[in-house]
Protein backbone atom coordinates (compact mmCIF):
# COMPACT_ATOMS: atom_id res chain seq x y z
CA UNK A 1 0.00 0.00 0.00
CA UNK A 2 1.76 3.65 -0.69
CA UNK A 3 1.48 6.06 1.51
CA UNK A 4 3.50 9.20 1.76
CA UNK A 5 6.47 9.88 2.83
CA UNK A 6 5.23 12.44 6.47
CA UNK A 7 8.76 14.72 5.36
CA UNK A 8 6.66 15.84 2.21
CA UNK A 9 4.20 17.43 4.67
CA UNK A 10 6.91 19.96 5.77
CA UNK A 11 7.73 22.26 2.91
CA UNK A 12 4.93 21.19 0.30
CA UNK A 13 0.64 21.03 0.38
CA UNK A 14 -1.52 18.55 -1.27
CA UNK A 15 -2.49 19.90 -4.81
CA UNK A 16 -3.91 17.35 -7.00
CA UNK A 17 -3.85 13.98 -7.61
CA UNK A 18 -3.00 12.42 -11.30
CA UNK A 19 -3.14 9.16 -12.50
CA UNK A 20 -0.06 8.10 -11.46
CA UNK A 21 1.40 10.76 -9.49
CA UNK A 22 0.62 12.76 -6.10
CA UNK A 23 1.21 16.44 -6.83
CA UNK A 24 2.20 18.93 -4.12
CA UNK A 25 2.76 22.21 -4.27
CA UNK A 26 6.24 23.19 -2.56
CA UNK A 27 5.79 26.54 -0.33
CA UNK A 28 8.33 28.66 -1.83
CA UNK A 29 7.35 31.76 -3.35
CA UNK A 30 10.85 32.03 -4.58
CA UNK A 31 9.83 29.36 -7.18
CA UNK A 32 7.26 28.48 -9.00
CA UNK A 33 7.65 24.43 -8.10
CA UNK A 34 5.71 21.24 -8.26
CA UNK A 35 7.15 17.61 -6.77
CA UNK A 36 4.91 14.49 -8.22
CA UNK A 37 5.35 11.44 -5.90
CA UNK A 38 4.19 7.96 -8.18
CA UNK A 39 1.79 6.59 -6.05
CA UNK A 40 3.62 3.37 -6.18
CA UNK A 41 4.36 1.17 -2.94
CA UNK A 42 8.29 1.28 -1.97
CA UNK A 43 9.34 3.03 -4.83
CA UNK A 44 12.59 4.75 -4.53
CA UNK A 45 14.43 4.60 -8.09
CA UNK A 46 12.86 5.08 -11.87
CA UNK A 47 13.77 2.05 -12.43
CA UNK A 48 11.40 0.82 -9.02
CA UNK A 49 8.31 1.81 -11.31
CA UNK A 50 7.16 -0.58 -14.43
CA UNK A 51 7.66 0.42 -17.67
CA UNK A 52 3.78 2.22 -17.86
CA UNK A 53 4.42 3.74 -15.37
CA UNK A 54 7.56 5.23 -16.28
CA UNK A 55 6.21 6.32 -19.73
CA UNK A 56 2.99 7.80 -17.69
CA UNK A 57 5.84 9.37 -15.23
CA UNK A 58 7.55 11.13 -18.26
CA UNK A 59 3.84 12.53 -19.22
CA UNK A 60 3.17 13.70 -16.10
CA UNK A 61 6.42 15.67 -15.95
CA UNK A 62 5.76 17.44 -18.92
CA UNK A 63 1.78 18.33 -17.68
CA UNK A 64 3.64 19.74 -14.30
CA UNK A 65 6.03 21.85 -16.47
CA UNK A 66 2.63 23.22 -17.90
CA UNK A 67 1.38 24.52 -14.57
CA UNK A 68 4.54 25.31 -13.32
CA UNK A 69 4.60 27.93 -16.24
CA UNK A 70 0.80 28.88 -15.29
CA UNK A 71 2.46 29.62 -11.78
CA UNK A 72 4.84 31.59 -12.62
CA UNK A 73 2.68 33.50 -15.41
CA UNK A 74 0.09 34.29 -12.90
CA UNK A 75 2.61 35.49 -10.63
CA UNK A 76 3.53 38.24 -13.51
CA UNK A 77 7.20 36.29 -13.57
CA UNK A 78 7.35 34.08 -16.67
CA UNK A 79 9.43 30.87 -16.73
CA UNK A 80 12.24 30.79 -18.31
CA UNK A 81 14.10 27.28 -18.20
CA UNK A 82 11.87 24.29 -16.55
CA UNK A 83 14.81 22.18 -14.28
CA UNK A 84 13.08 18.69 -13.34
CA UNK A 85 14.95 16.29 -11.12
CA UNK A 86 14.52 12.98 -8.78
CA UNK A 87 17.15 13.28 -6.30
CA UNK A 88 15.90 10.78 -2.88
CA UNK A 89 18.82 11.96 -1.28
CA UNK A 90 17.08 13.12 1.91
CA UNK A 91 13.79 11.68 1.02
CA UNK A 92 14.16 8.41 -0.19
CA UNK A 93 10.67 7.74 -1.48
CA UNK A 94 10.73 8.46 -5.33
CA UNK A 95 10.00 12.14 -6.62
CA UNK A 96 10.48 14.32 -9.47
CA UNK A 97 10.41 18.20 -8.69
CA UNK A 98 9.36 20.16 -11.72
CA UNK A 99 10.66 23.92 -10.85
CA UNK A 100 10.53 26.86 -13.01
CA UNK A 101 13.28 28.95 -13.09
CA UNK A 102 14.27 32.81 -14.13
CA UNK A 103 17.49 34.37 -14.52
CA UNK A 104 16.79 36.94 -12.19
CA UNK A 105 15.43 34.06 -9.20
CA UNK A 106 17.90 33.82 -6.23
CA UNK A 107 19.52 30.40 -7.27
CA UNK A 108 20.24 31.11 -10.51
CA UNK A 109 22.15 29.39 -12.33
CA UNK A 110 22.67 27.02 -10.12
CA UNK A 111 20.24 24.21 -9.10
CA UNK A 112 17.20 25.13 -6.36
CA UNK A 113 18.13 21.61 -4.47
CA UNK A 114 20.00 22.29 -1.07
CA UNK A 115 19.34 26.47 -1.61
CA UNK A 116 18.82 27.26 2.08
CA UNK A 117 15.96 29.24 3.39
CA UNK A 118 12.27 29.73 2.30
CA UNK A 119 9.84 32.44 1.45
CA UNK A 120 6.49 31.97 2.52
CA UNK A 121 3.61 32.99 -0.12
CA UNK A 122 1.06 35.46 0.71
CA UNK A 123 -1.88 33.72 1.30
CA UNK A 124 -4.24 35.60 -1.39
CA UNK A 125 -0.58 34.65 -3.90
CA UNK A 126 -0.81 30.96 -2.92
CA UNK A 127 -4.66 30.31 -3.86
CA UNK A 128 -4.27 32.05 -7.13
CA UNK A 129 -1.21 30.14 -7.88
CA UNK A 130 -2.73 26.71 -6.73
CA UNK A 131 -5.63 27.70 -9.13
CA UNK A 132 -3.30 28.85 -12.05
CA UNK A 133 -1.70 24.89 -11.54
CA UNK A 134 -4.94 22.88 -11.13
CA UNK A 135 -6.23 24.78 -14.31
CA UNK A 136 -2.95 23.97 -16.05
CA UNK A 137 -3.62 20.21 -15.15
CA UNK A 138 -7.18 20.01 -16.23
CA UNK A 139 -7.93 18.60 -12.84
CA UNK A 140 -10.87 20.04 -11.25
CA UNK A 141 -10.32 21.44 -7.71
CA UNK B 1 20.39 19.23 -37.96
CA UNK B 2 20.97 17.63 -34.77
CA UNK B 3 24.64 19.57 -33.67
CA UNK B 4 26.25 18.93 -30.30
CA UNK B 5 26.54 21.89 -28.49
CA UNK B 6 30.80 22.58 -27.90
CA UNK B 7 29.97 23.07 -24.64
CA UNK B 8 29.65 19.54 -23.84
CA UNK B 9 33.11 18.56 -25.00
CA UNK B 10 34.65 20.48 -22.02
CA UNK B 11 33.67 18.27 -19.25
CA UNK B 12 32.89 15.03 -20.83
CA UNK B 13 33.77 12.76 -23.47
CA UNK B 14 31.71 10.89 -25.71
CA UNK B 15 30.73 7.38 -24.55
CA UNK B 16 27.76 5.69 -27.12
CA UNK B 17 24.73 5.95 -29.15
CA UNK B 18 21.79 4.89 -27.92
CA UNK B 19 18.47 5.12 -29.70
CA UNK B 20 17.88 8.27 -29.11
CA UNK B 21 20.64 9.79 -27.11
CA UNK B 22 24.38 10.81 -27.46
CA UNK B 23 25.74 9.48 -24.16
CA UNK B 24 28.54 11.45 -22.52
CA UNK B 25 30.93 10.09 -19.44
CA UNK B 26 31.46 13.31 -17.28
CA UNK B 27 35.45 13.46 -16.72
CA UNK B 28 34.76 13.73 -12.70
CA UNK B 29 36.18 10.92 -11.19
CA UNK B 30 33.95 11.77 -7.66
CA UNK B 31 31.09 10.51 -9.51
CA UNK B 32 29.78 8.06 -11.65
CA UNK B 33 28.62 10.25 -14.43
CA UNK B 34 26.49 10.10 -17.35
CA UNK B 35 25.12 12.59 -19.78
CA UNK B 36 22.35 11.82 -22.27
CA UNK B 37 21.88 14.22 -25.08
CA UNK B 38 18.81 13.30 -27.20
CA UNK B 39 19.59 14.05 -30.87
CA UNK B 40 16.53 16.15 -31.33
CA UNK B 41 17.15 19.25 -33.20
CA UNK B 42 16.66 22.41 -31.19
CA UNK B 43 15.47 21.14 -28.24
CA UNK B 44 16.05 22.78 -25.08
CA UNK B 45 12.82 21.56 -23.09
CA UNK B 46 11.47 17.62 -22.64
CA UNK B 47 7.95 19.34 -23.85
CA UNK B 48 10.19 19.62 -27.02
CA UNK B 49 10.36 16.08 -27.52
CA UNK B 50 7.65 14.31 -29.01
CA UNK B 51 5.26 11.66 -27.31
CA UNK B 52 7.61 8.37 -28.43
CA UNK B 53 10.54 10.21 -27.79
CA UNK B 54 9.92 11.26 -24.31
CA UNK B 55 8.80 7.38 -23.00
CA UNK B 56 12.59 6.53 -25.40
CA UNK B 57 14.41 9.22 -22.88
CA UNK B 58 12.63 7.58 -19.89
CA UNK B 59 14.37 4.38 -20.88
CA UNK B 60 17.71 5.60 -21.56
CA UNK B 61 17.59 7.01 -17.98
CA UNK B 62 16.79 3.80 -17.11
CA UNK B 63 19.69 1.80 -19.00
CA UNK B 64 22.03 4.91 -17.90
CA UNK B 65 21.52 4.47 -14.62
CA UNK B 66 22.19 0.94 -14.40
CA UNK B 67 25.45 1.74 -16.30
CA UNK B 68 26.23 4.66 -13.83
CA UNK B 69 25.69 1.42 -11.30
CA UNK B 70 28.40 -0.40 -13.12
CA UNK B 71 31.09 2.30 -13.09
CA UNK B 72 30.57 2.20 -9.25
CA UNK B 73 30.55 -1.16 -9.17
CA UNK B 74 34.07 -1.50 -11.14
CA UNK B 75 35.74 1.34 -9.18
CA UNK B 76 34.22 -0.74 -5.72
CA UNK B 77 32.71 2.04 -4.90
CA UNK B 78 28.70 0.49 -5.25
CA UNK B 79 26.40 3.70 -5.79
CA UNK B 80 23.24 3.88 -3.02
CA UNK B 81 21.33 6.52 -4.87
CA UNK B 82 20.55 7.67 -8.55
CA UNK B 83 20.12 11.29 -9.16
CA UNK B 84 18.13 12.03 -12.43
CA UNK B 85 18.52 16.09 -13.06
CA UNK B 86 17.62 17.94 -16.95
CA UNK B 87 18.27 21.26 -15.59
CA UNK B 88 20.21 23.80 -18.58
CA UNK B 89 20.88 26.89 -17.21
CA UNK B 90 24.06 27.02 -18.03
CA UNK B 91 24.13 24.98 -21.43
CA UNK B 92 20.41 25.16 -23.12
CA UNK B 93 20.96 22.17 -25.41
CA UNK B 94 17.87 19.53 -23.82
CA UNK B 95 20.81 17.09 -21.73
CA UNK B 96 19.67 14.55 -18.82
CA UNK B 97 22.26 14.07 -15.71
CA UNK B 98 22.25 10.60 -14.40
CA UNK B 99 24.58 10.26 -11.41
CA UNK B 100 25.57 8.00 -8.47
CA UNK B 101 25.49 8.91 -5.18
CA UNK B 102 27.33 7.74 -2.08
CA UNK B 103 26.92 8.69 1.33
CA UNK B 104 30.52 9.27 1.48
CA UNK B 105 30.47 11.54 -1.68
CA UNK B 106 31.80 14.95 -1.27
CA UNK B 107 28.58 16.75 -1.96
CA UNK B 108 26.31 14.20 -0.26
CA UNK B 109 23.54 15.35 0.05
CA UNK B 110 23.52 17.94 -1.58
CA UNK B 111 22.91 17.94 -5.49
CA UNK B 112 25.87 17.32 -7.44
CA UNK B 113 25.17 20.72 -9.64
CA UNK B 114 26.82 23.60 -9.27
CA UNK B 115 29.64 21.64 -7.15
CA UNK B 116 33.31 23.99 -8.09
CA UNK B 117 36.53 21.88 -8.69
CA UNK B 118 36.71 18.36 -10.72
CA UNK B 119 38.91 15.15 -10.22
CA UNK B 120 40.42 13.45 -13.22
CA UNK B 121 39.88 10.13 -13.91
CA UNK B 122 43.82 8.47 -13.58
CA UNK B 123 43.79 6.82 -17.44
CA UNK B 124 43.83 3.22 -15.98
CA UNK B 125 40.48 3.76 -14.00
CA UNK B 126 38.82 5.65 -17.10
CA UNK B 127 39.28 2.51 -19.53
CA UNK B 128 37.63 0.54 -16.75
CA UNK B 129 34.86 2.30 -16.07
CA UNK B 130 34.23 3.23 -20.02
CA UNK B 131 34.38 -0.65 -20.23
CA UNK B 132 31.83 -1.02 -17.40
CA UNK B 133 29.48 1.26 -18.54
CA UNK B 134 29.58 0.45 -22.36
CA UNK B 135 28.97 -3.46 -21.42
CA UNK B 136 25.86 -2.42 -19.04
CA UNK B 137 24.95 -0.29 -22.03
CA UNK B 138 25.13 -2.97 -24.03
CA UNK B 139 26.46 -1.27 -26.54
CA UNK B 140 29.78 -2.49 -28.45
CA UNK B 141 32.93 -0.19 -27.71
Amino acid sequence: MFTLDPAFEGGSQALADLELCAVRLQLDARFPWLVLIPRVEAAREIEDLGAGDRSRLMEEIVLAGRAVRAMGDVLGRPVFKLNVGALGNITAQLHVHVVGRRRDDPAWPGPVWGVVGVTAYPADELAVVREAALRALDVTP
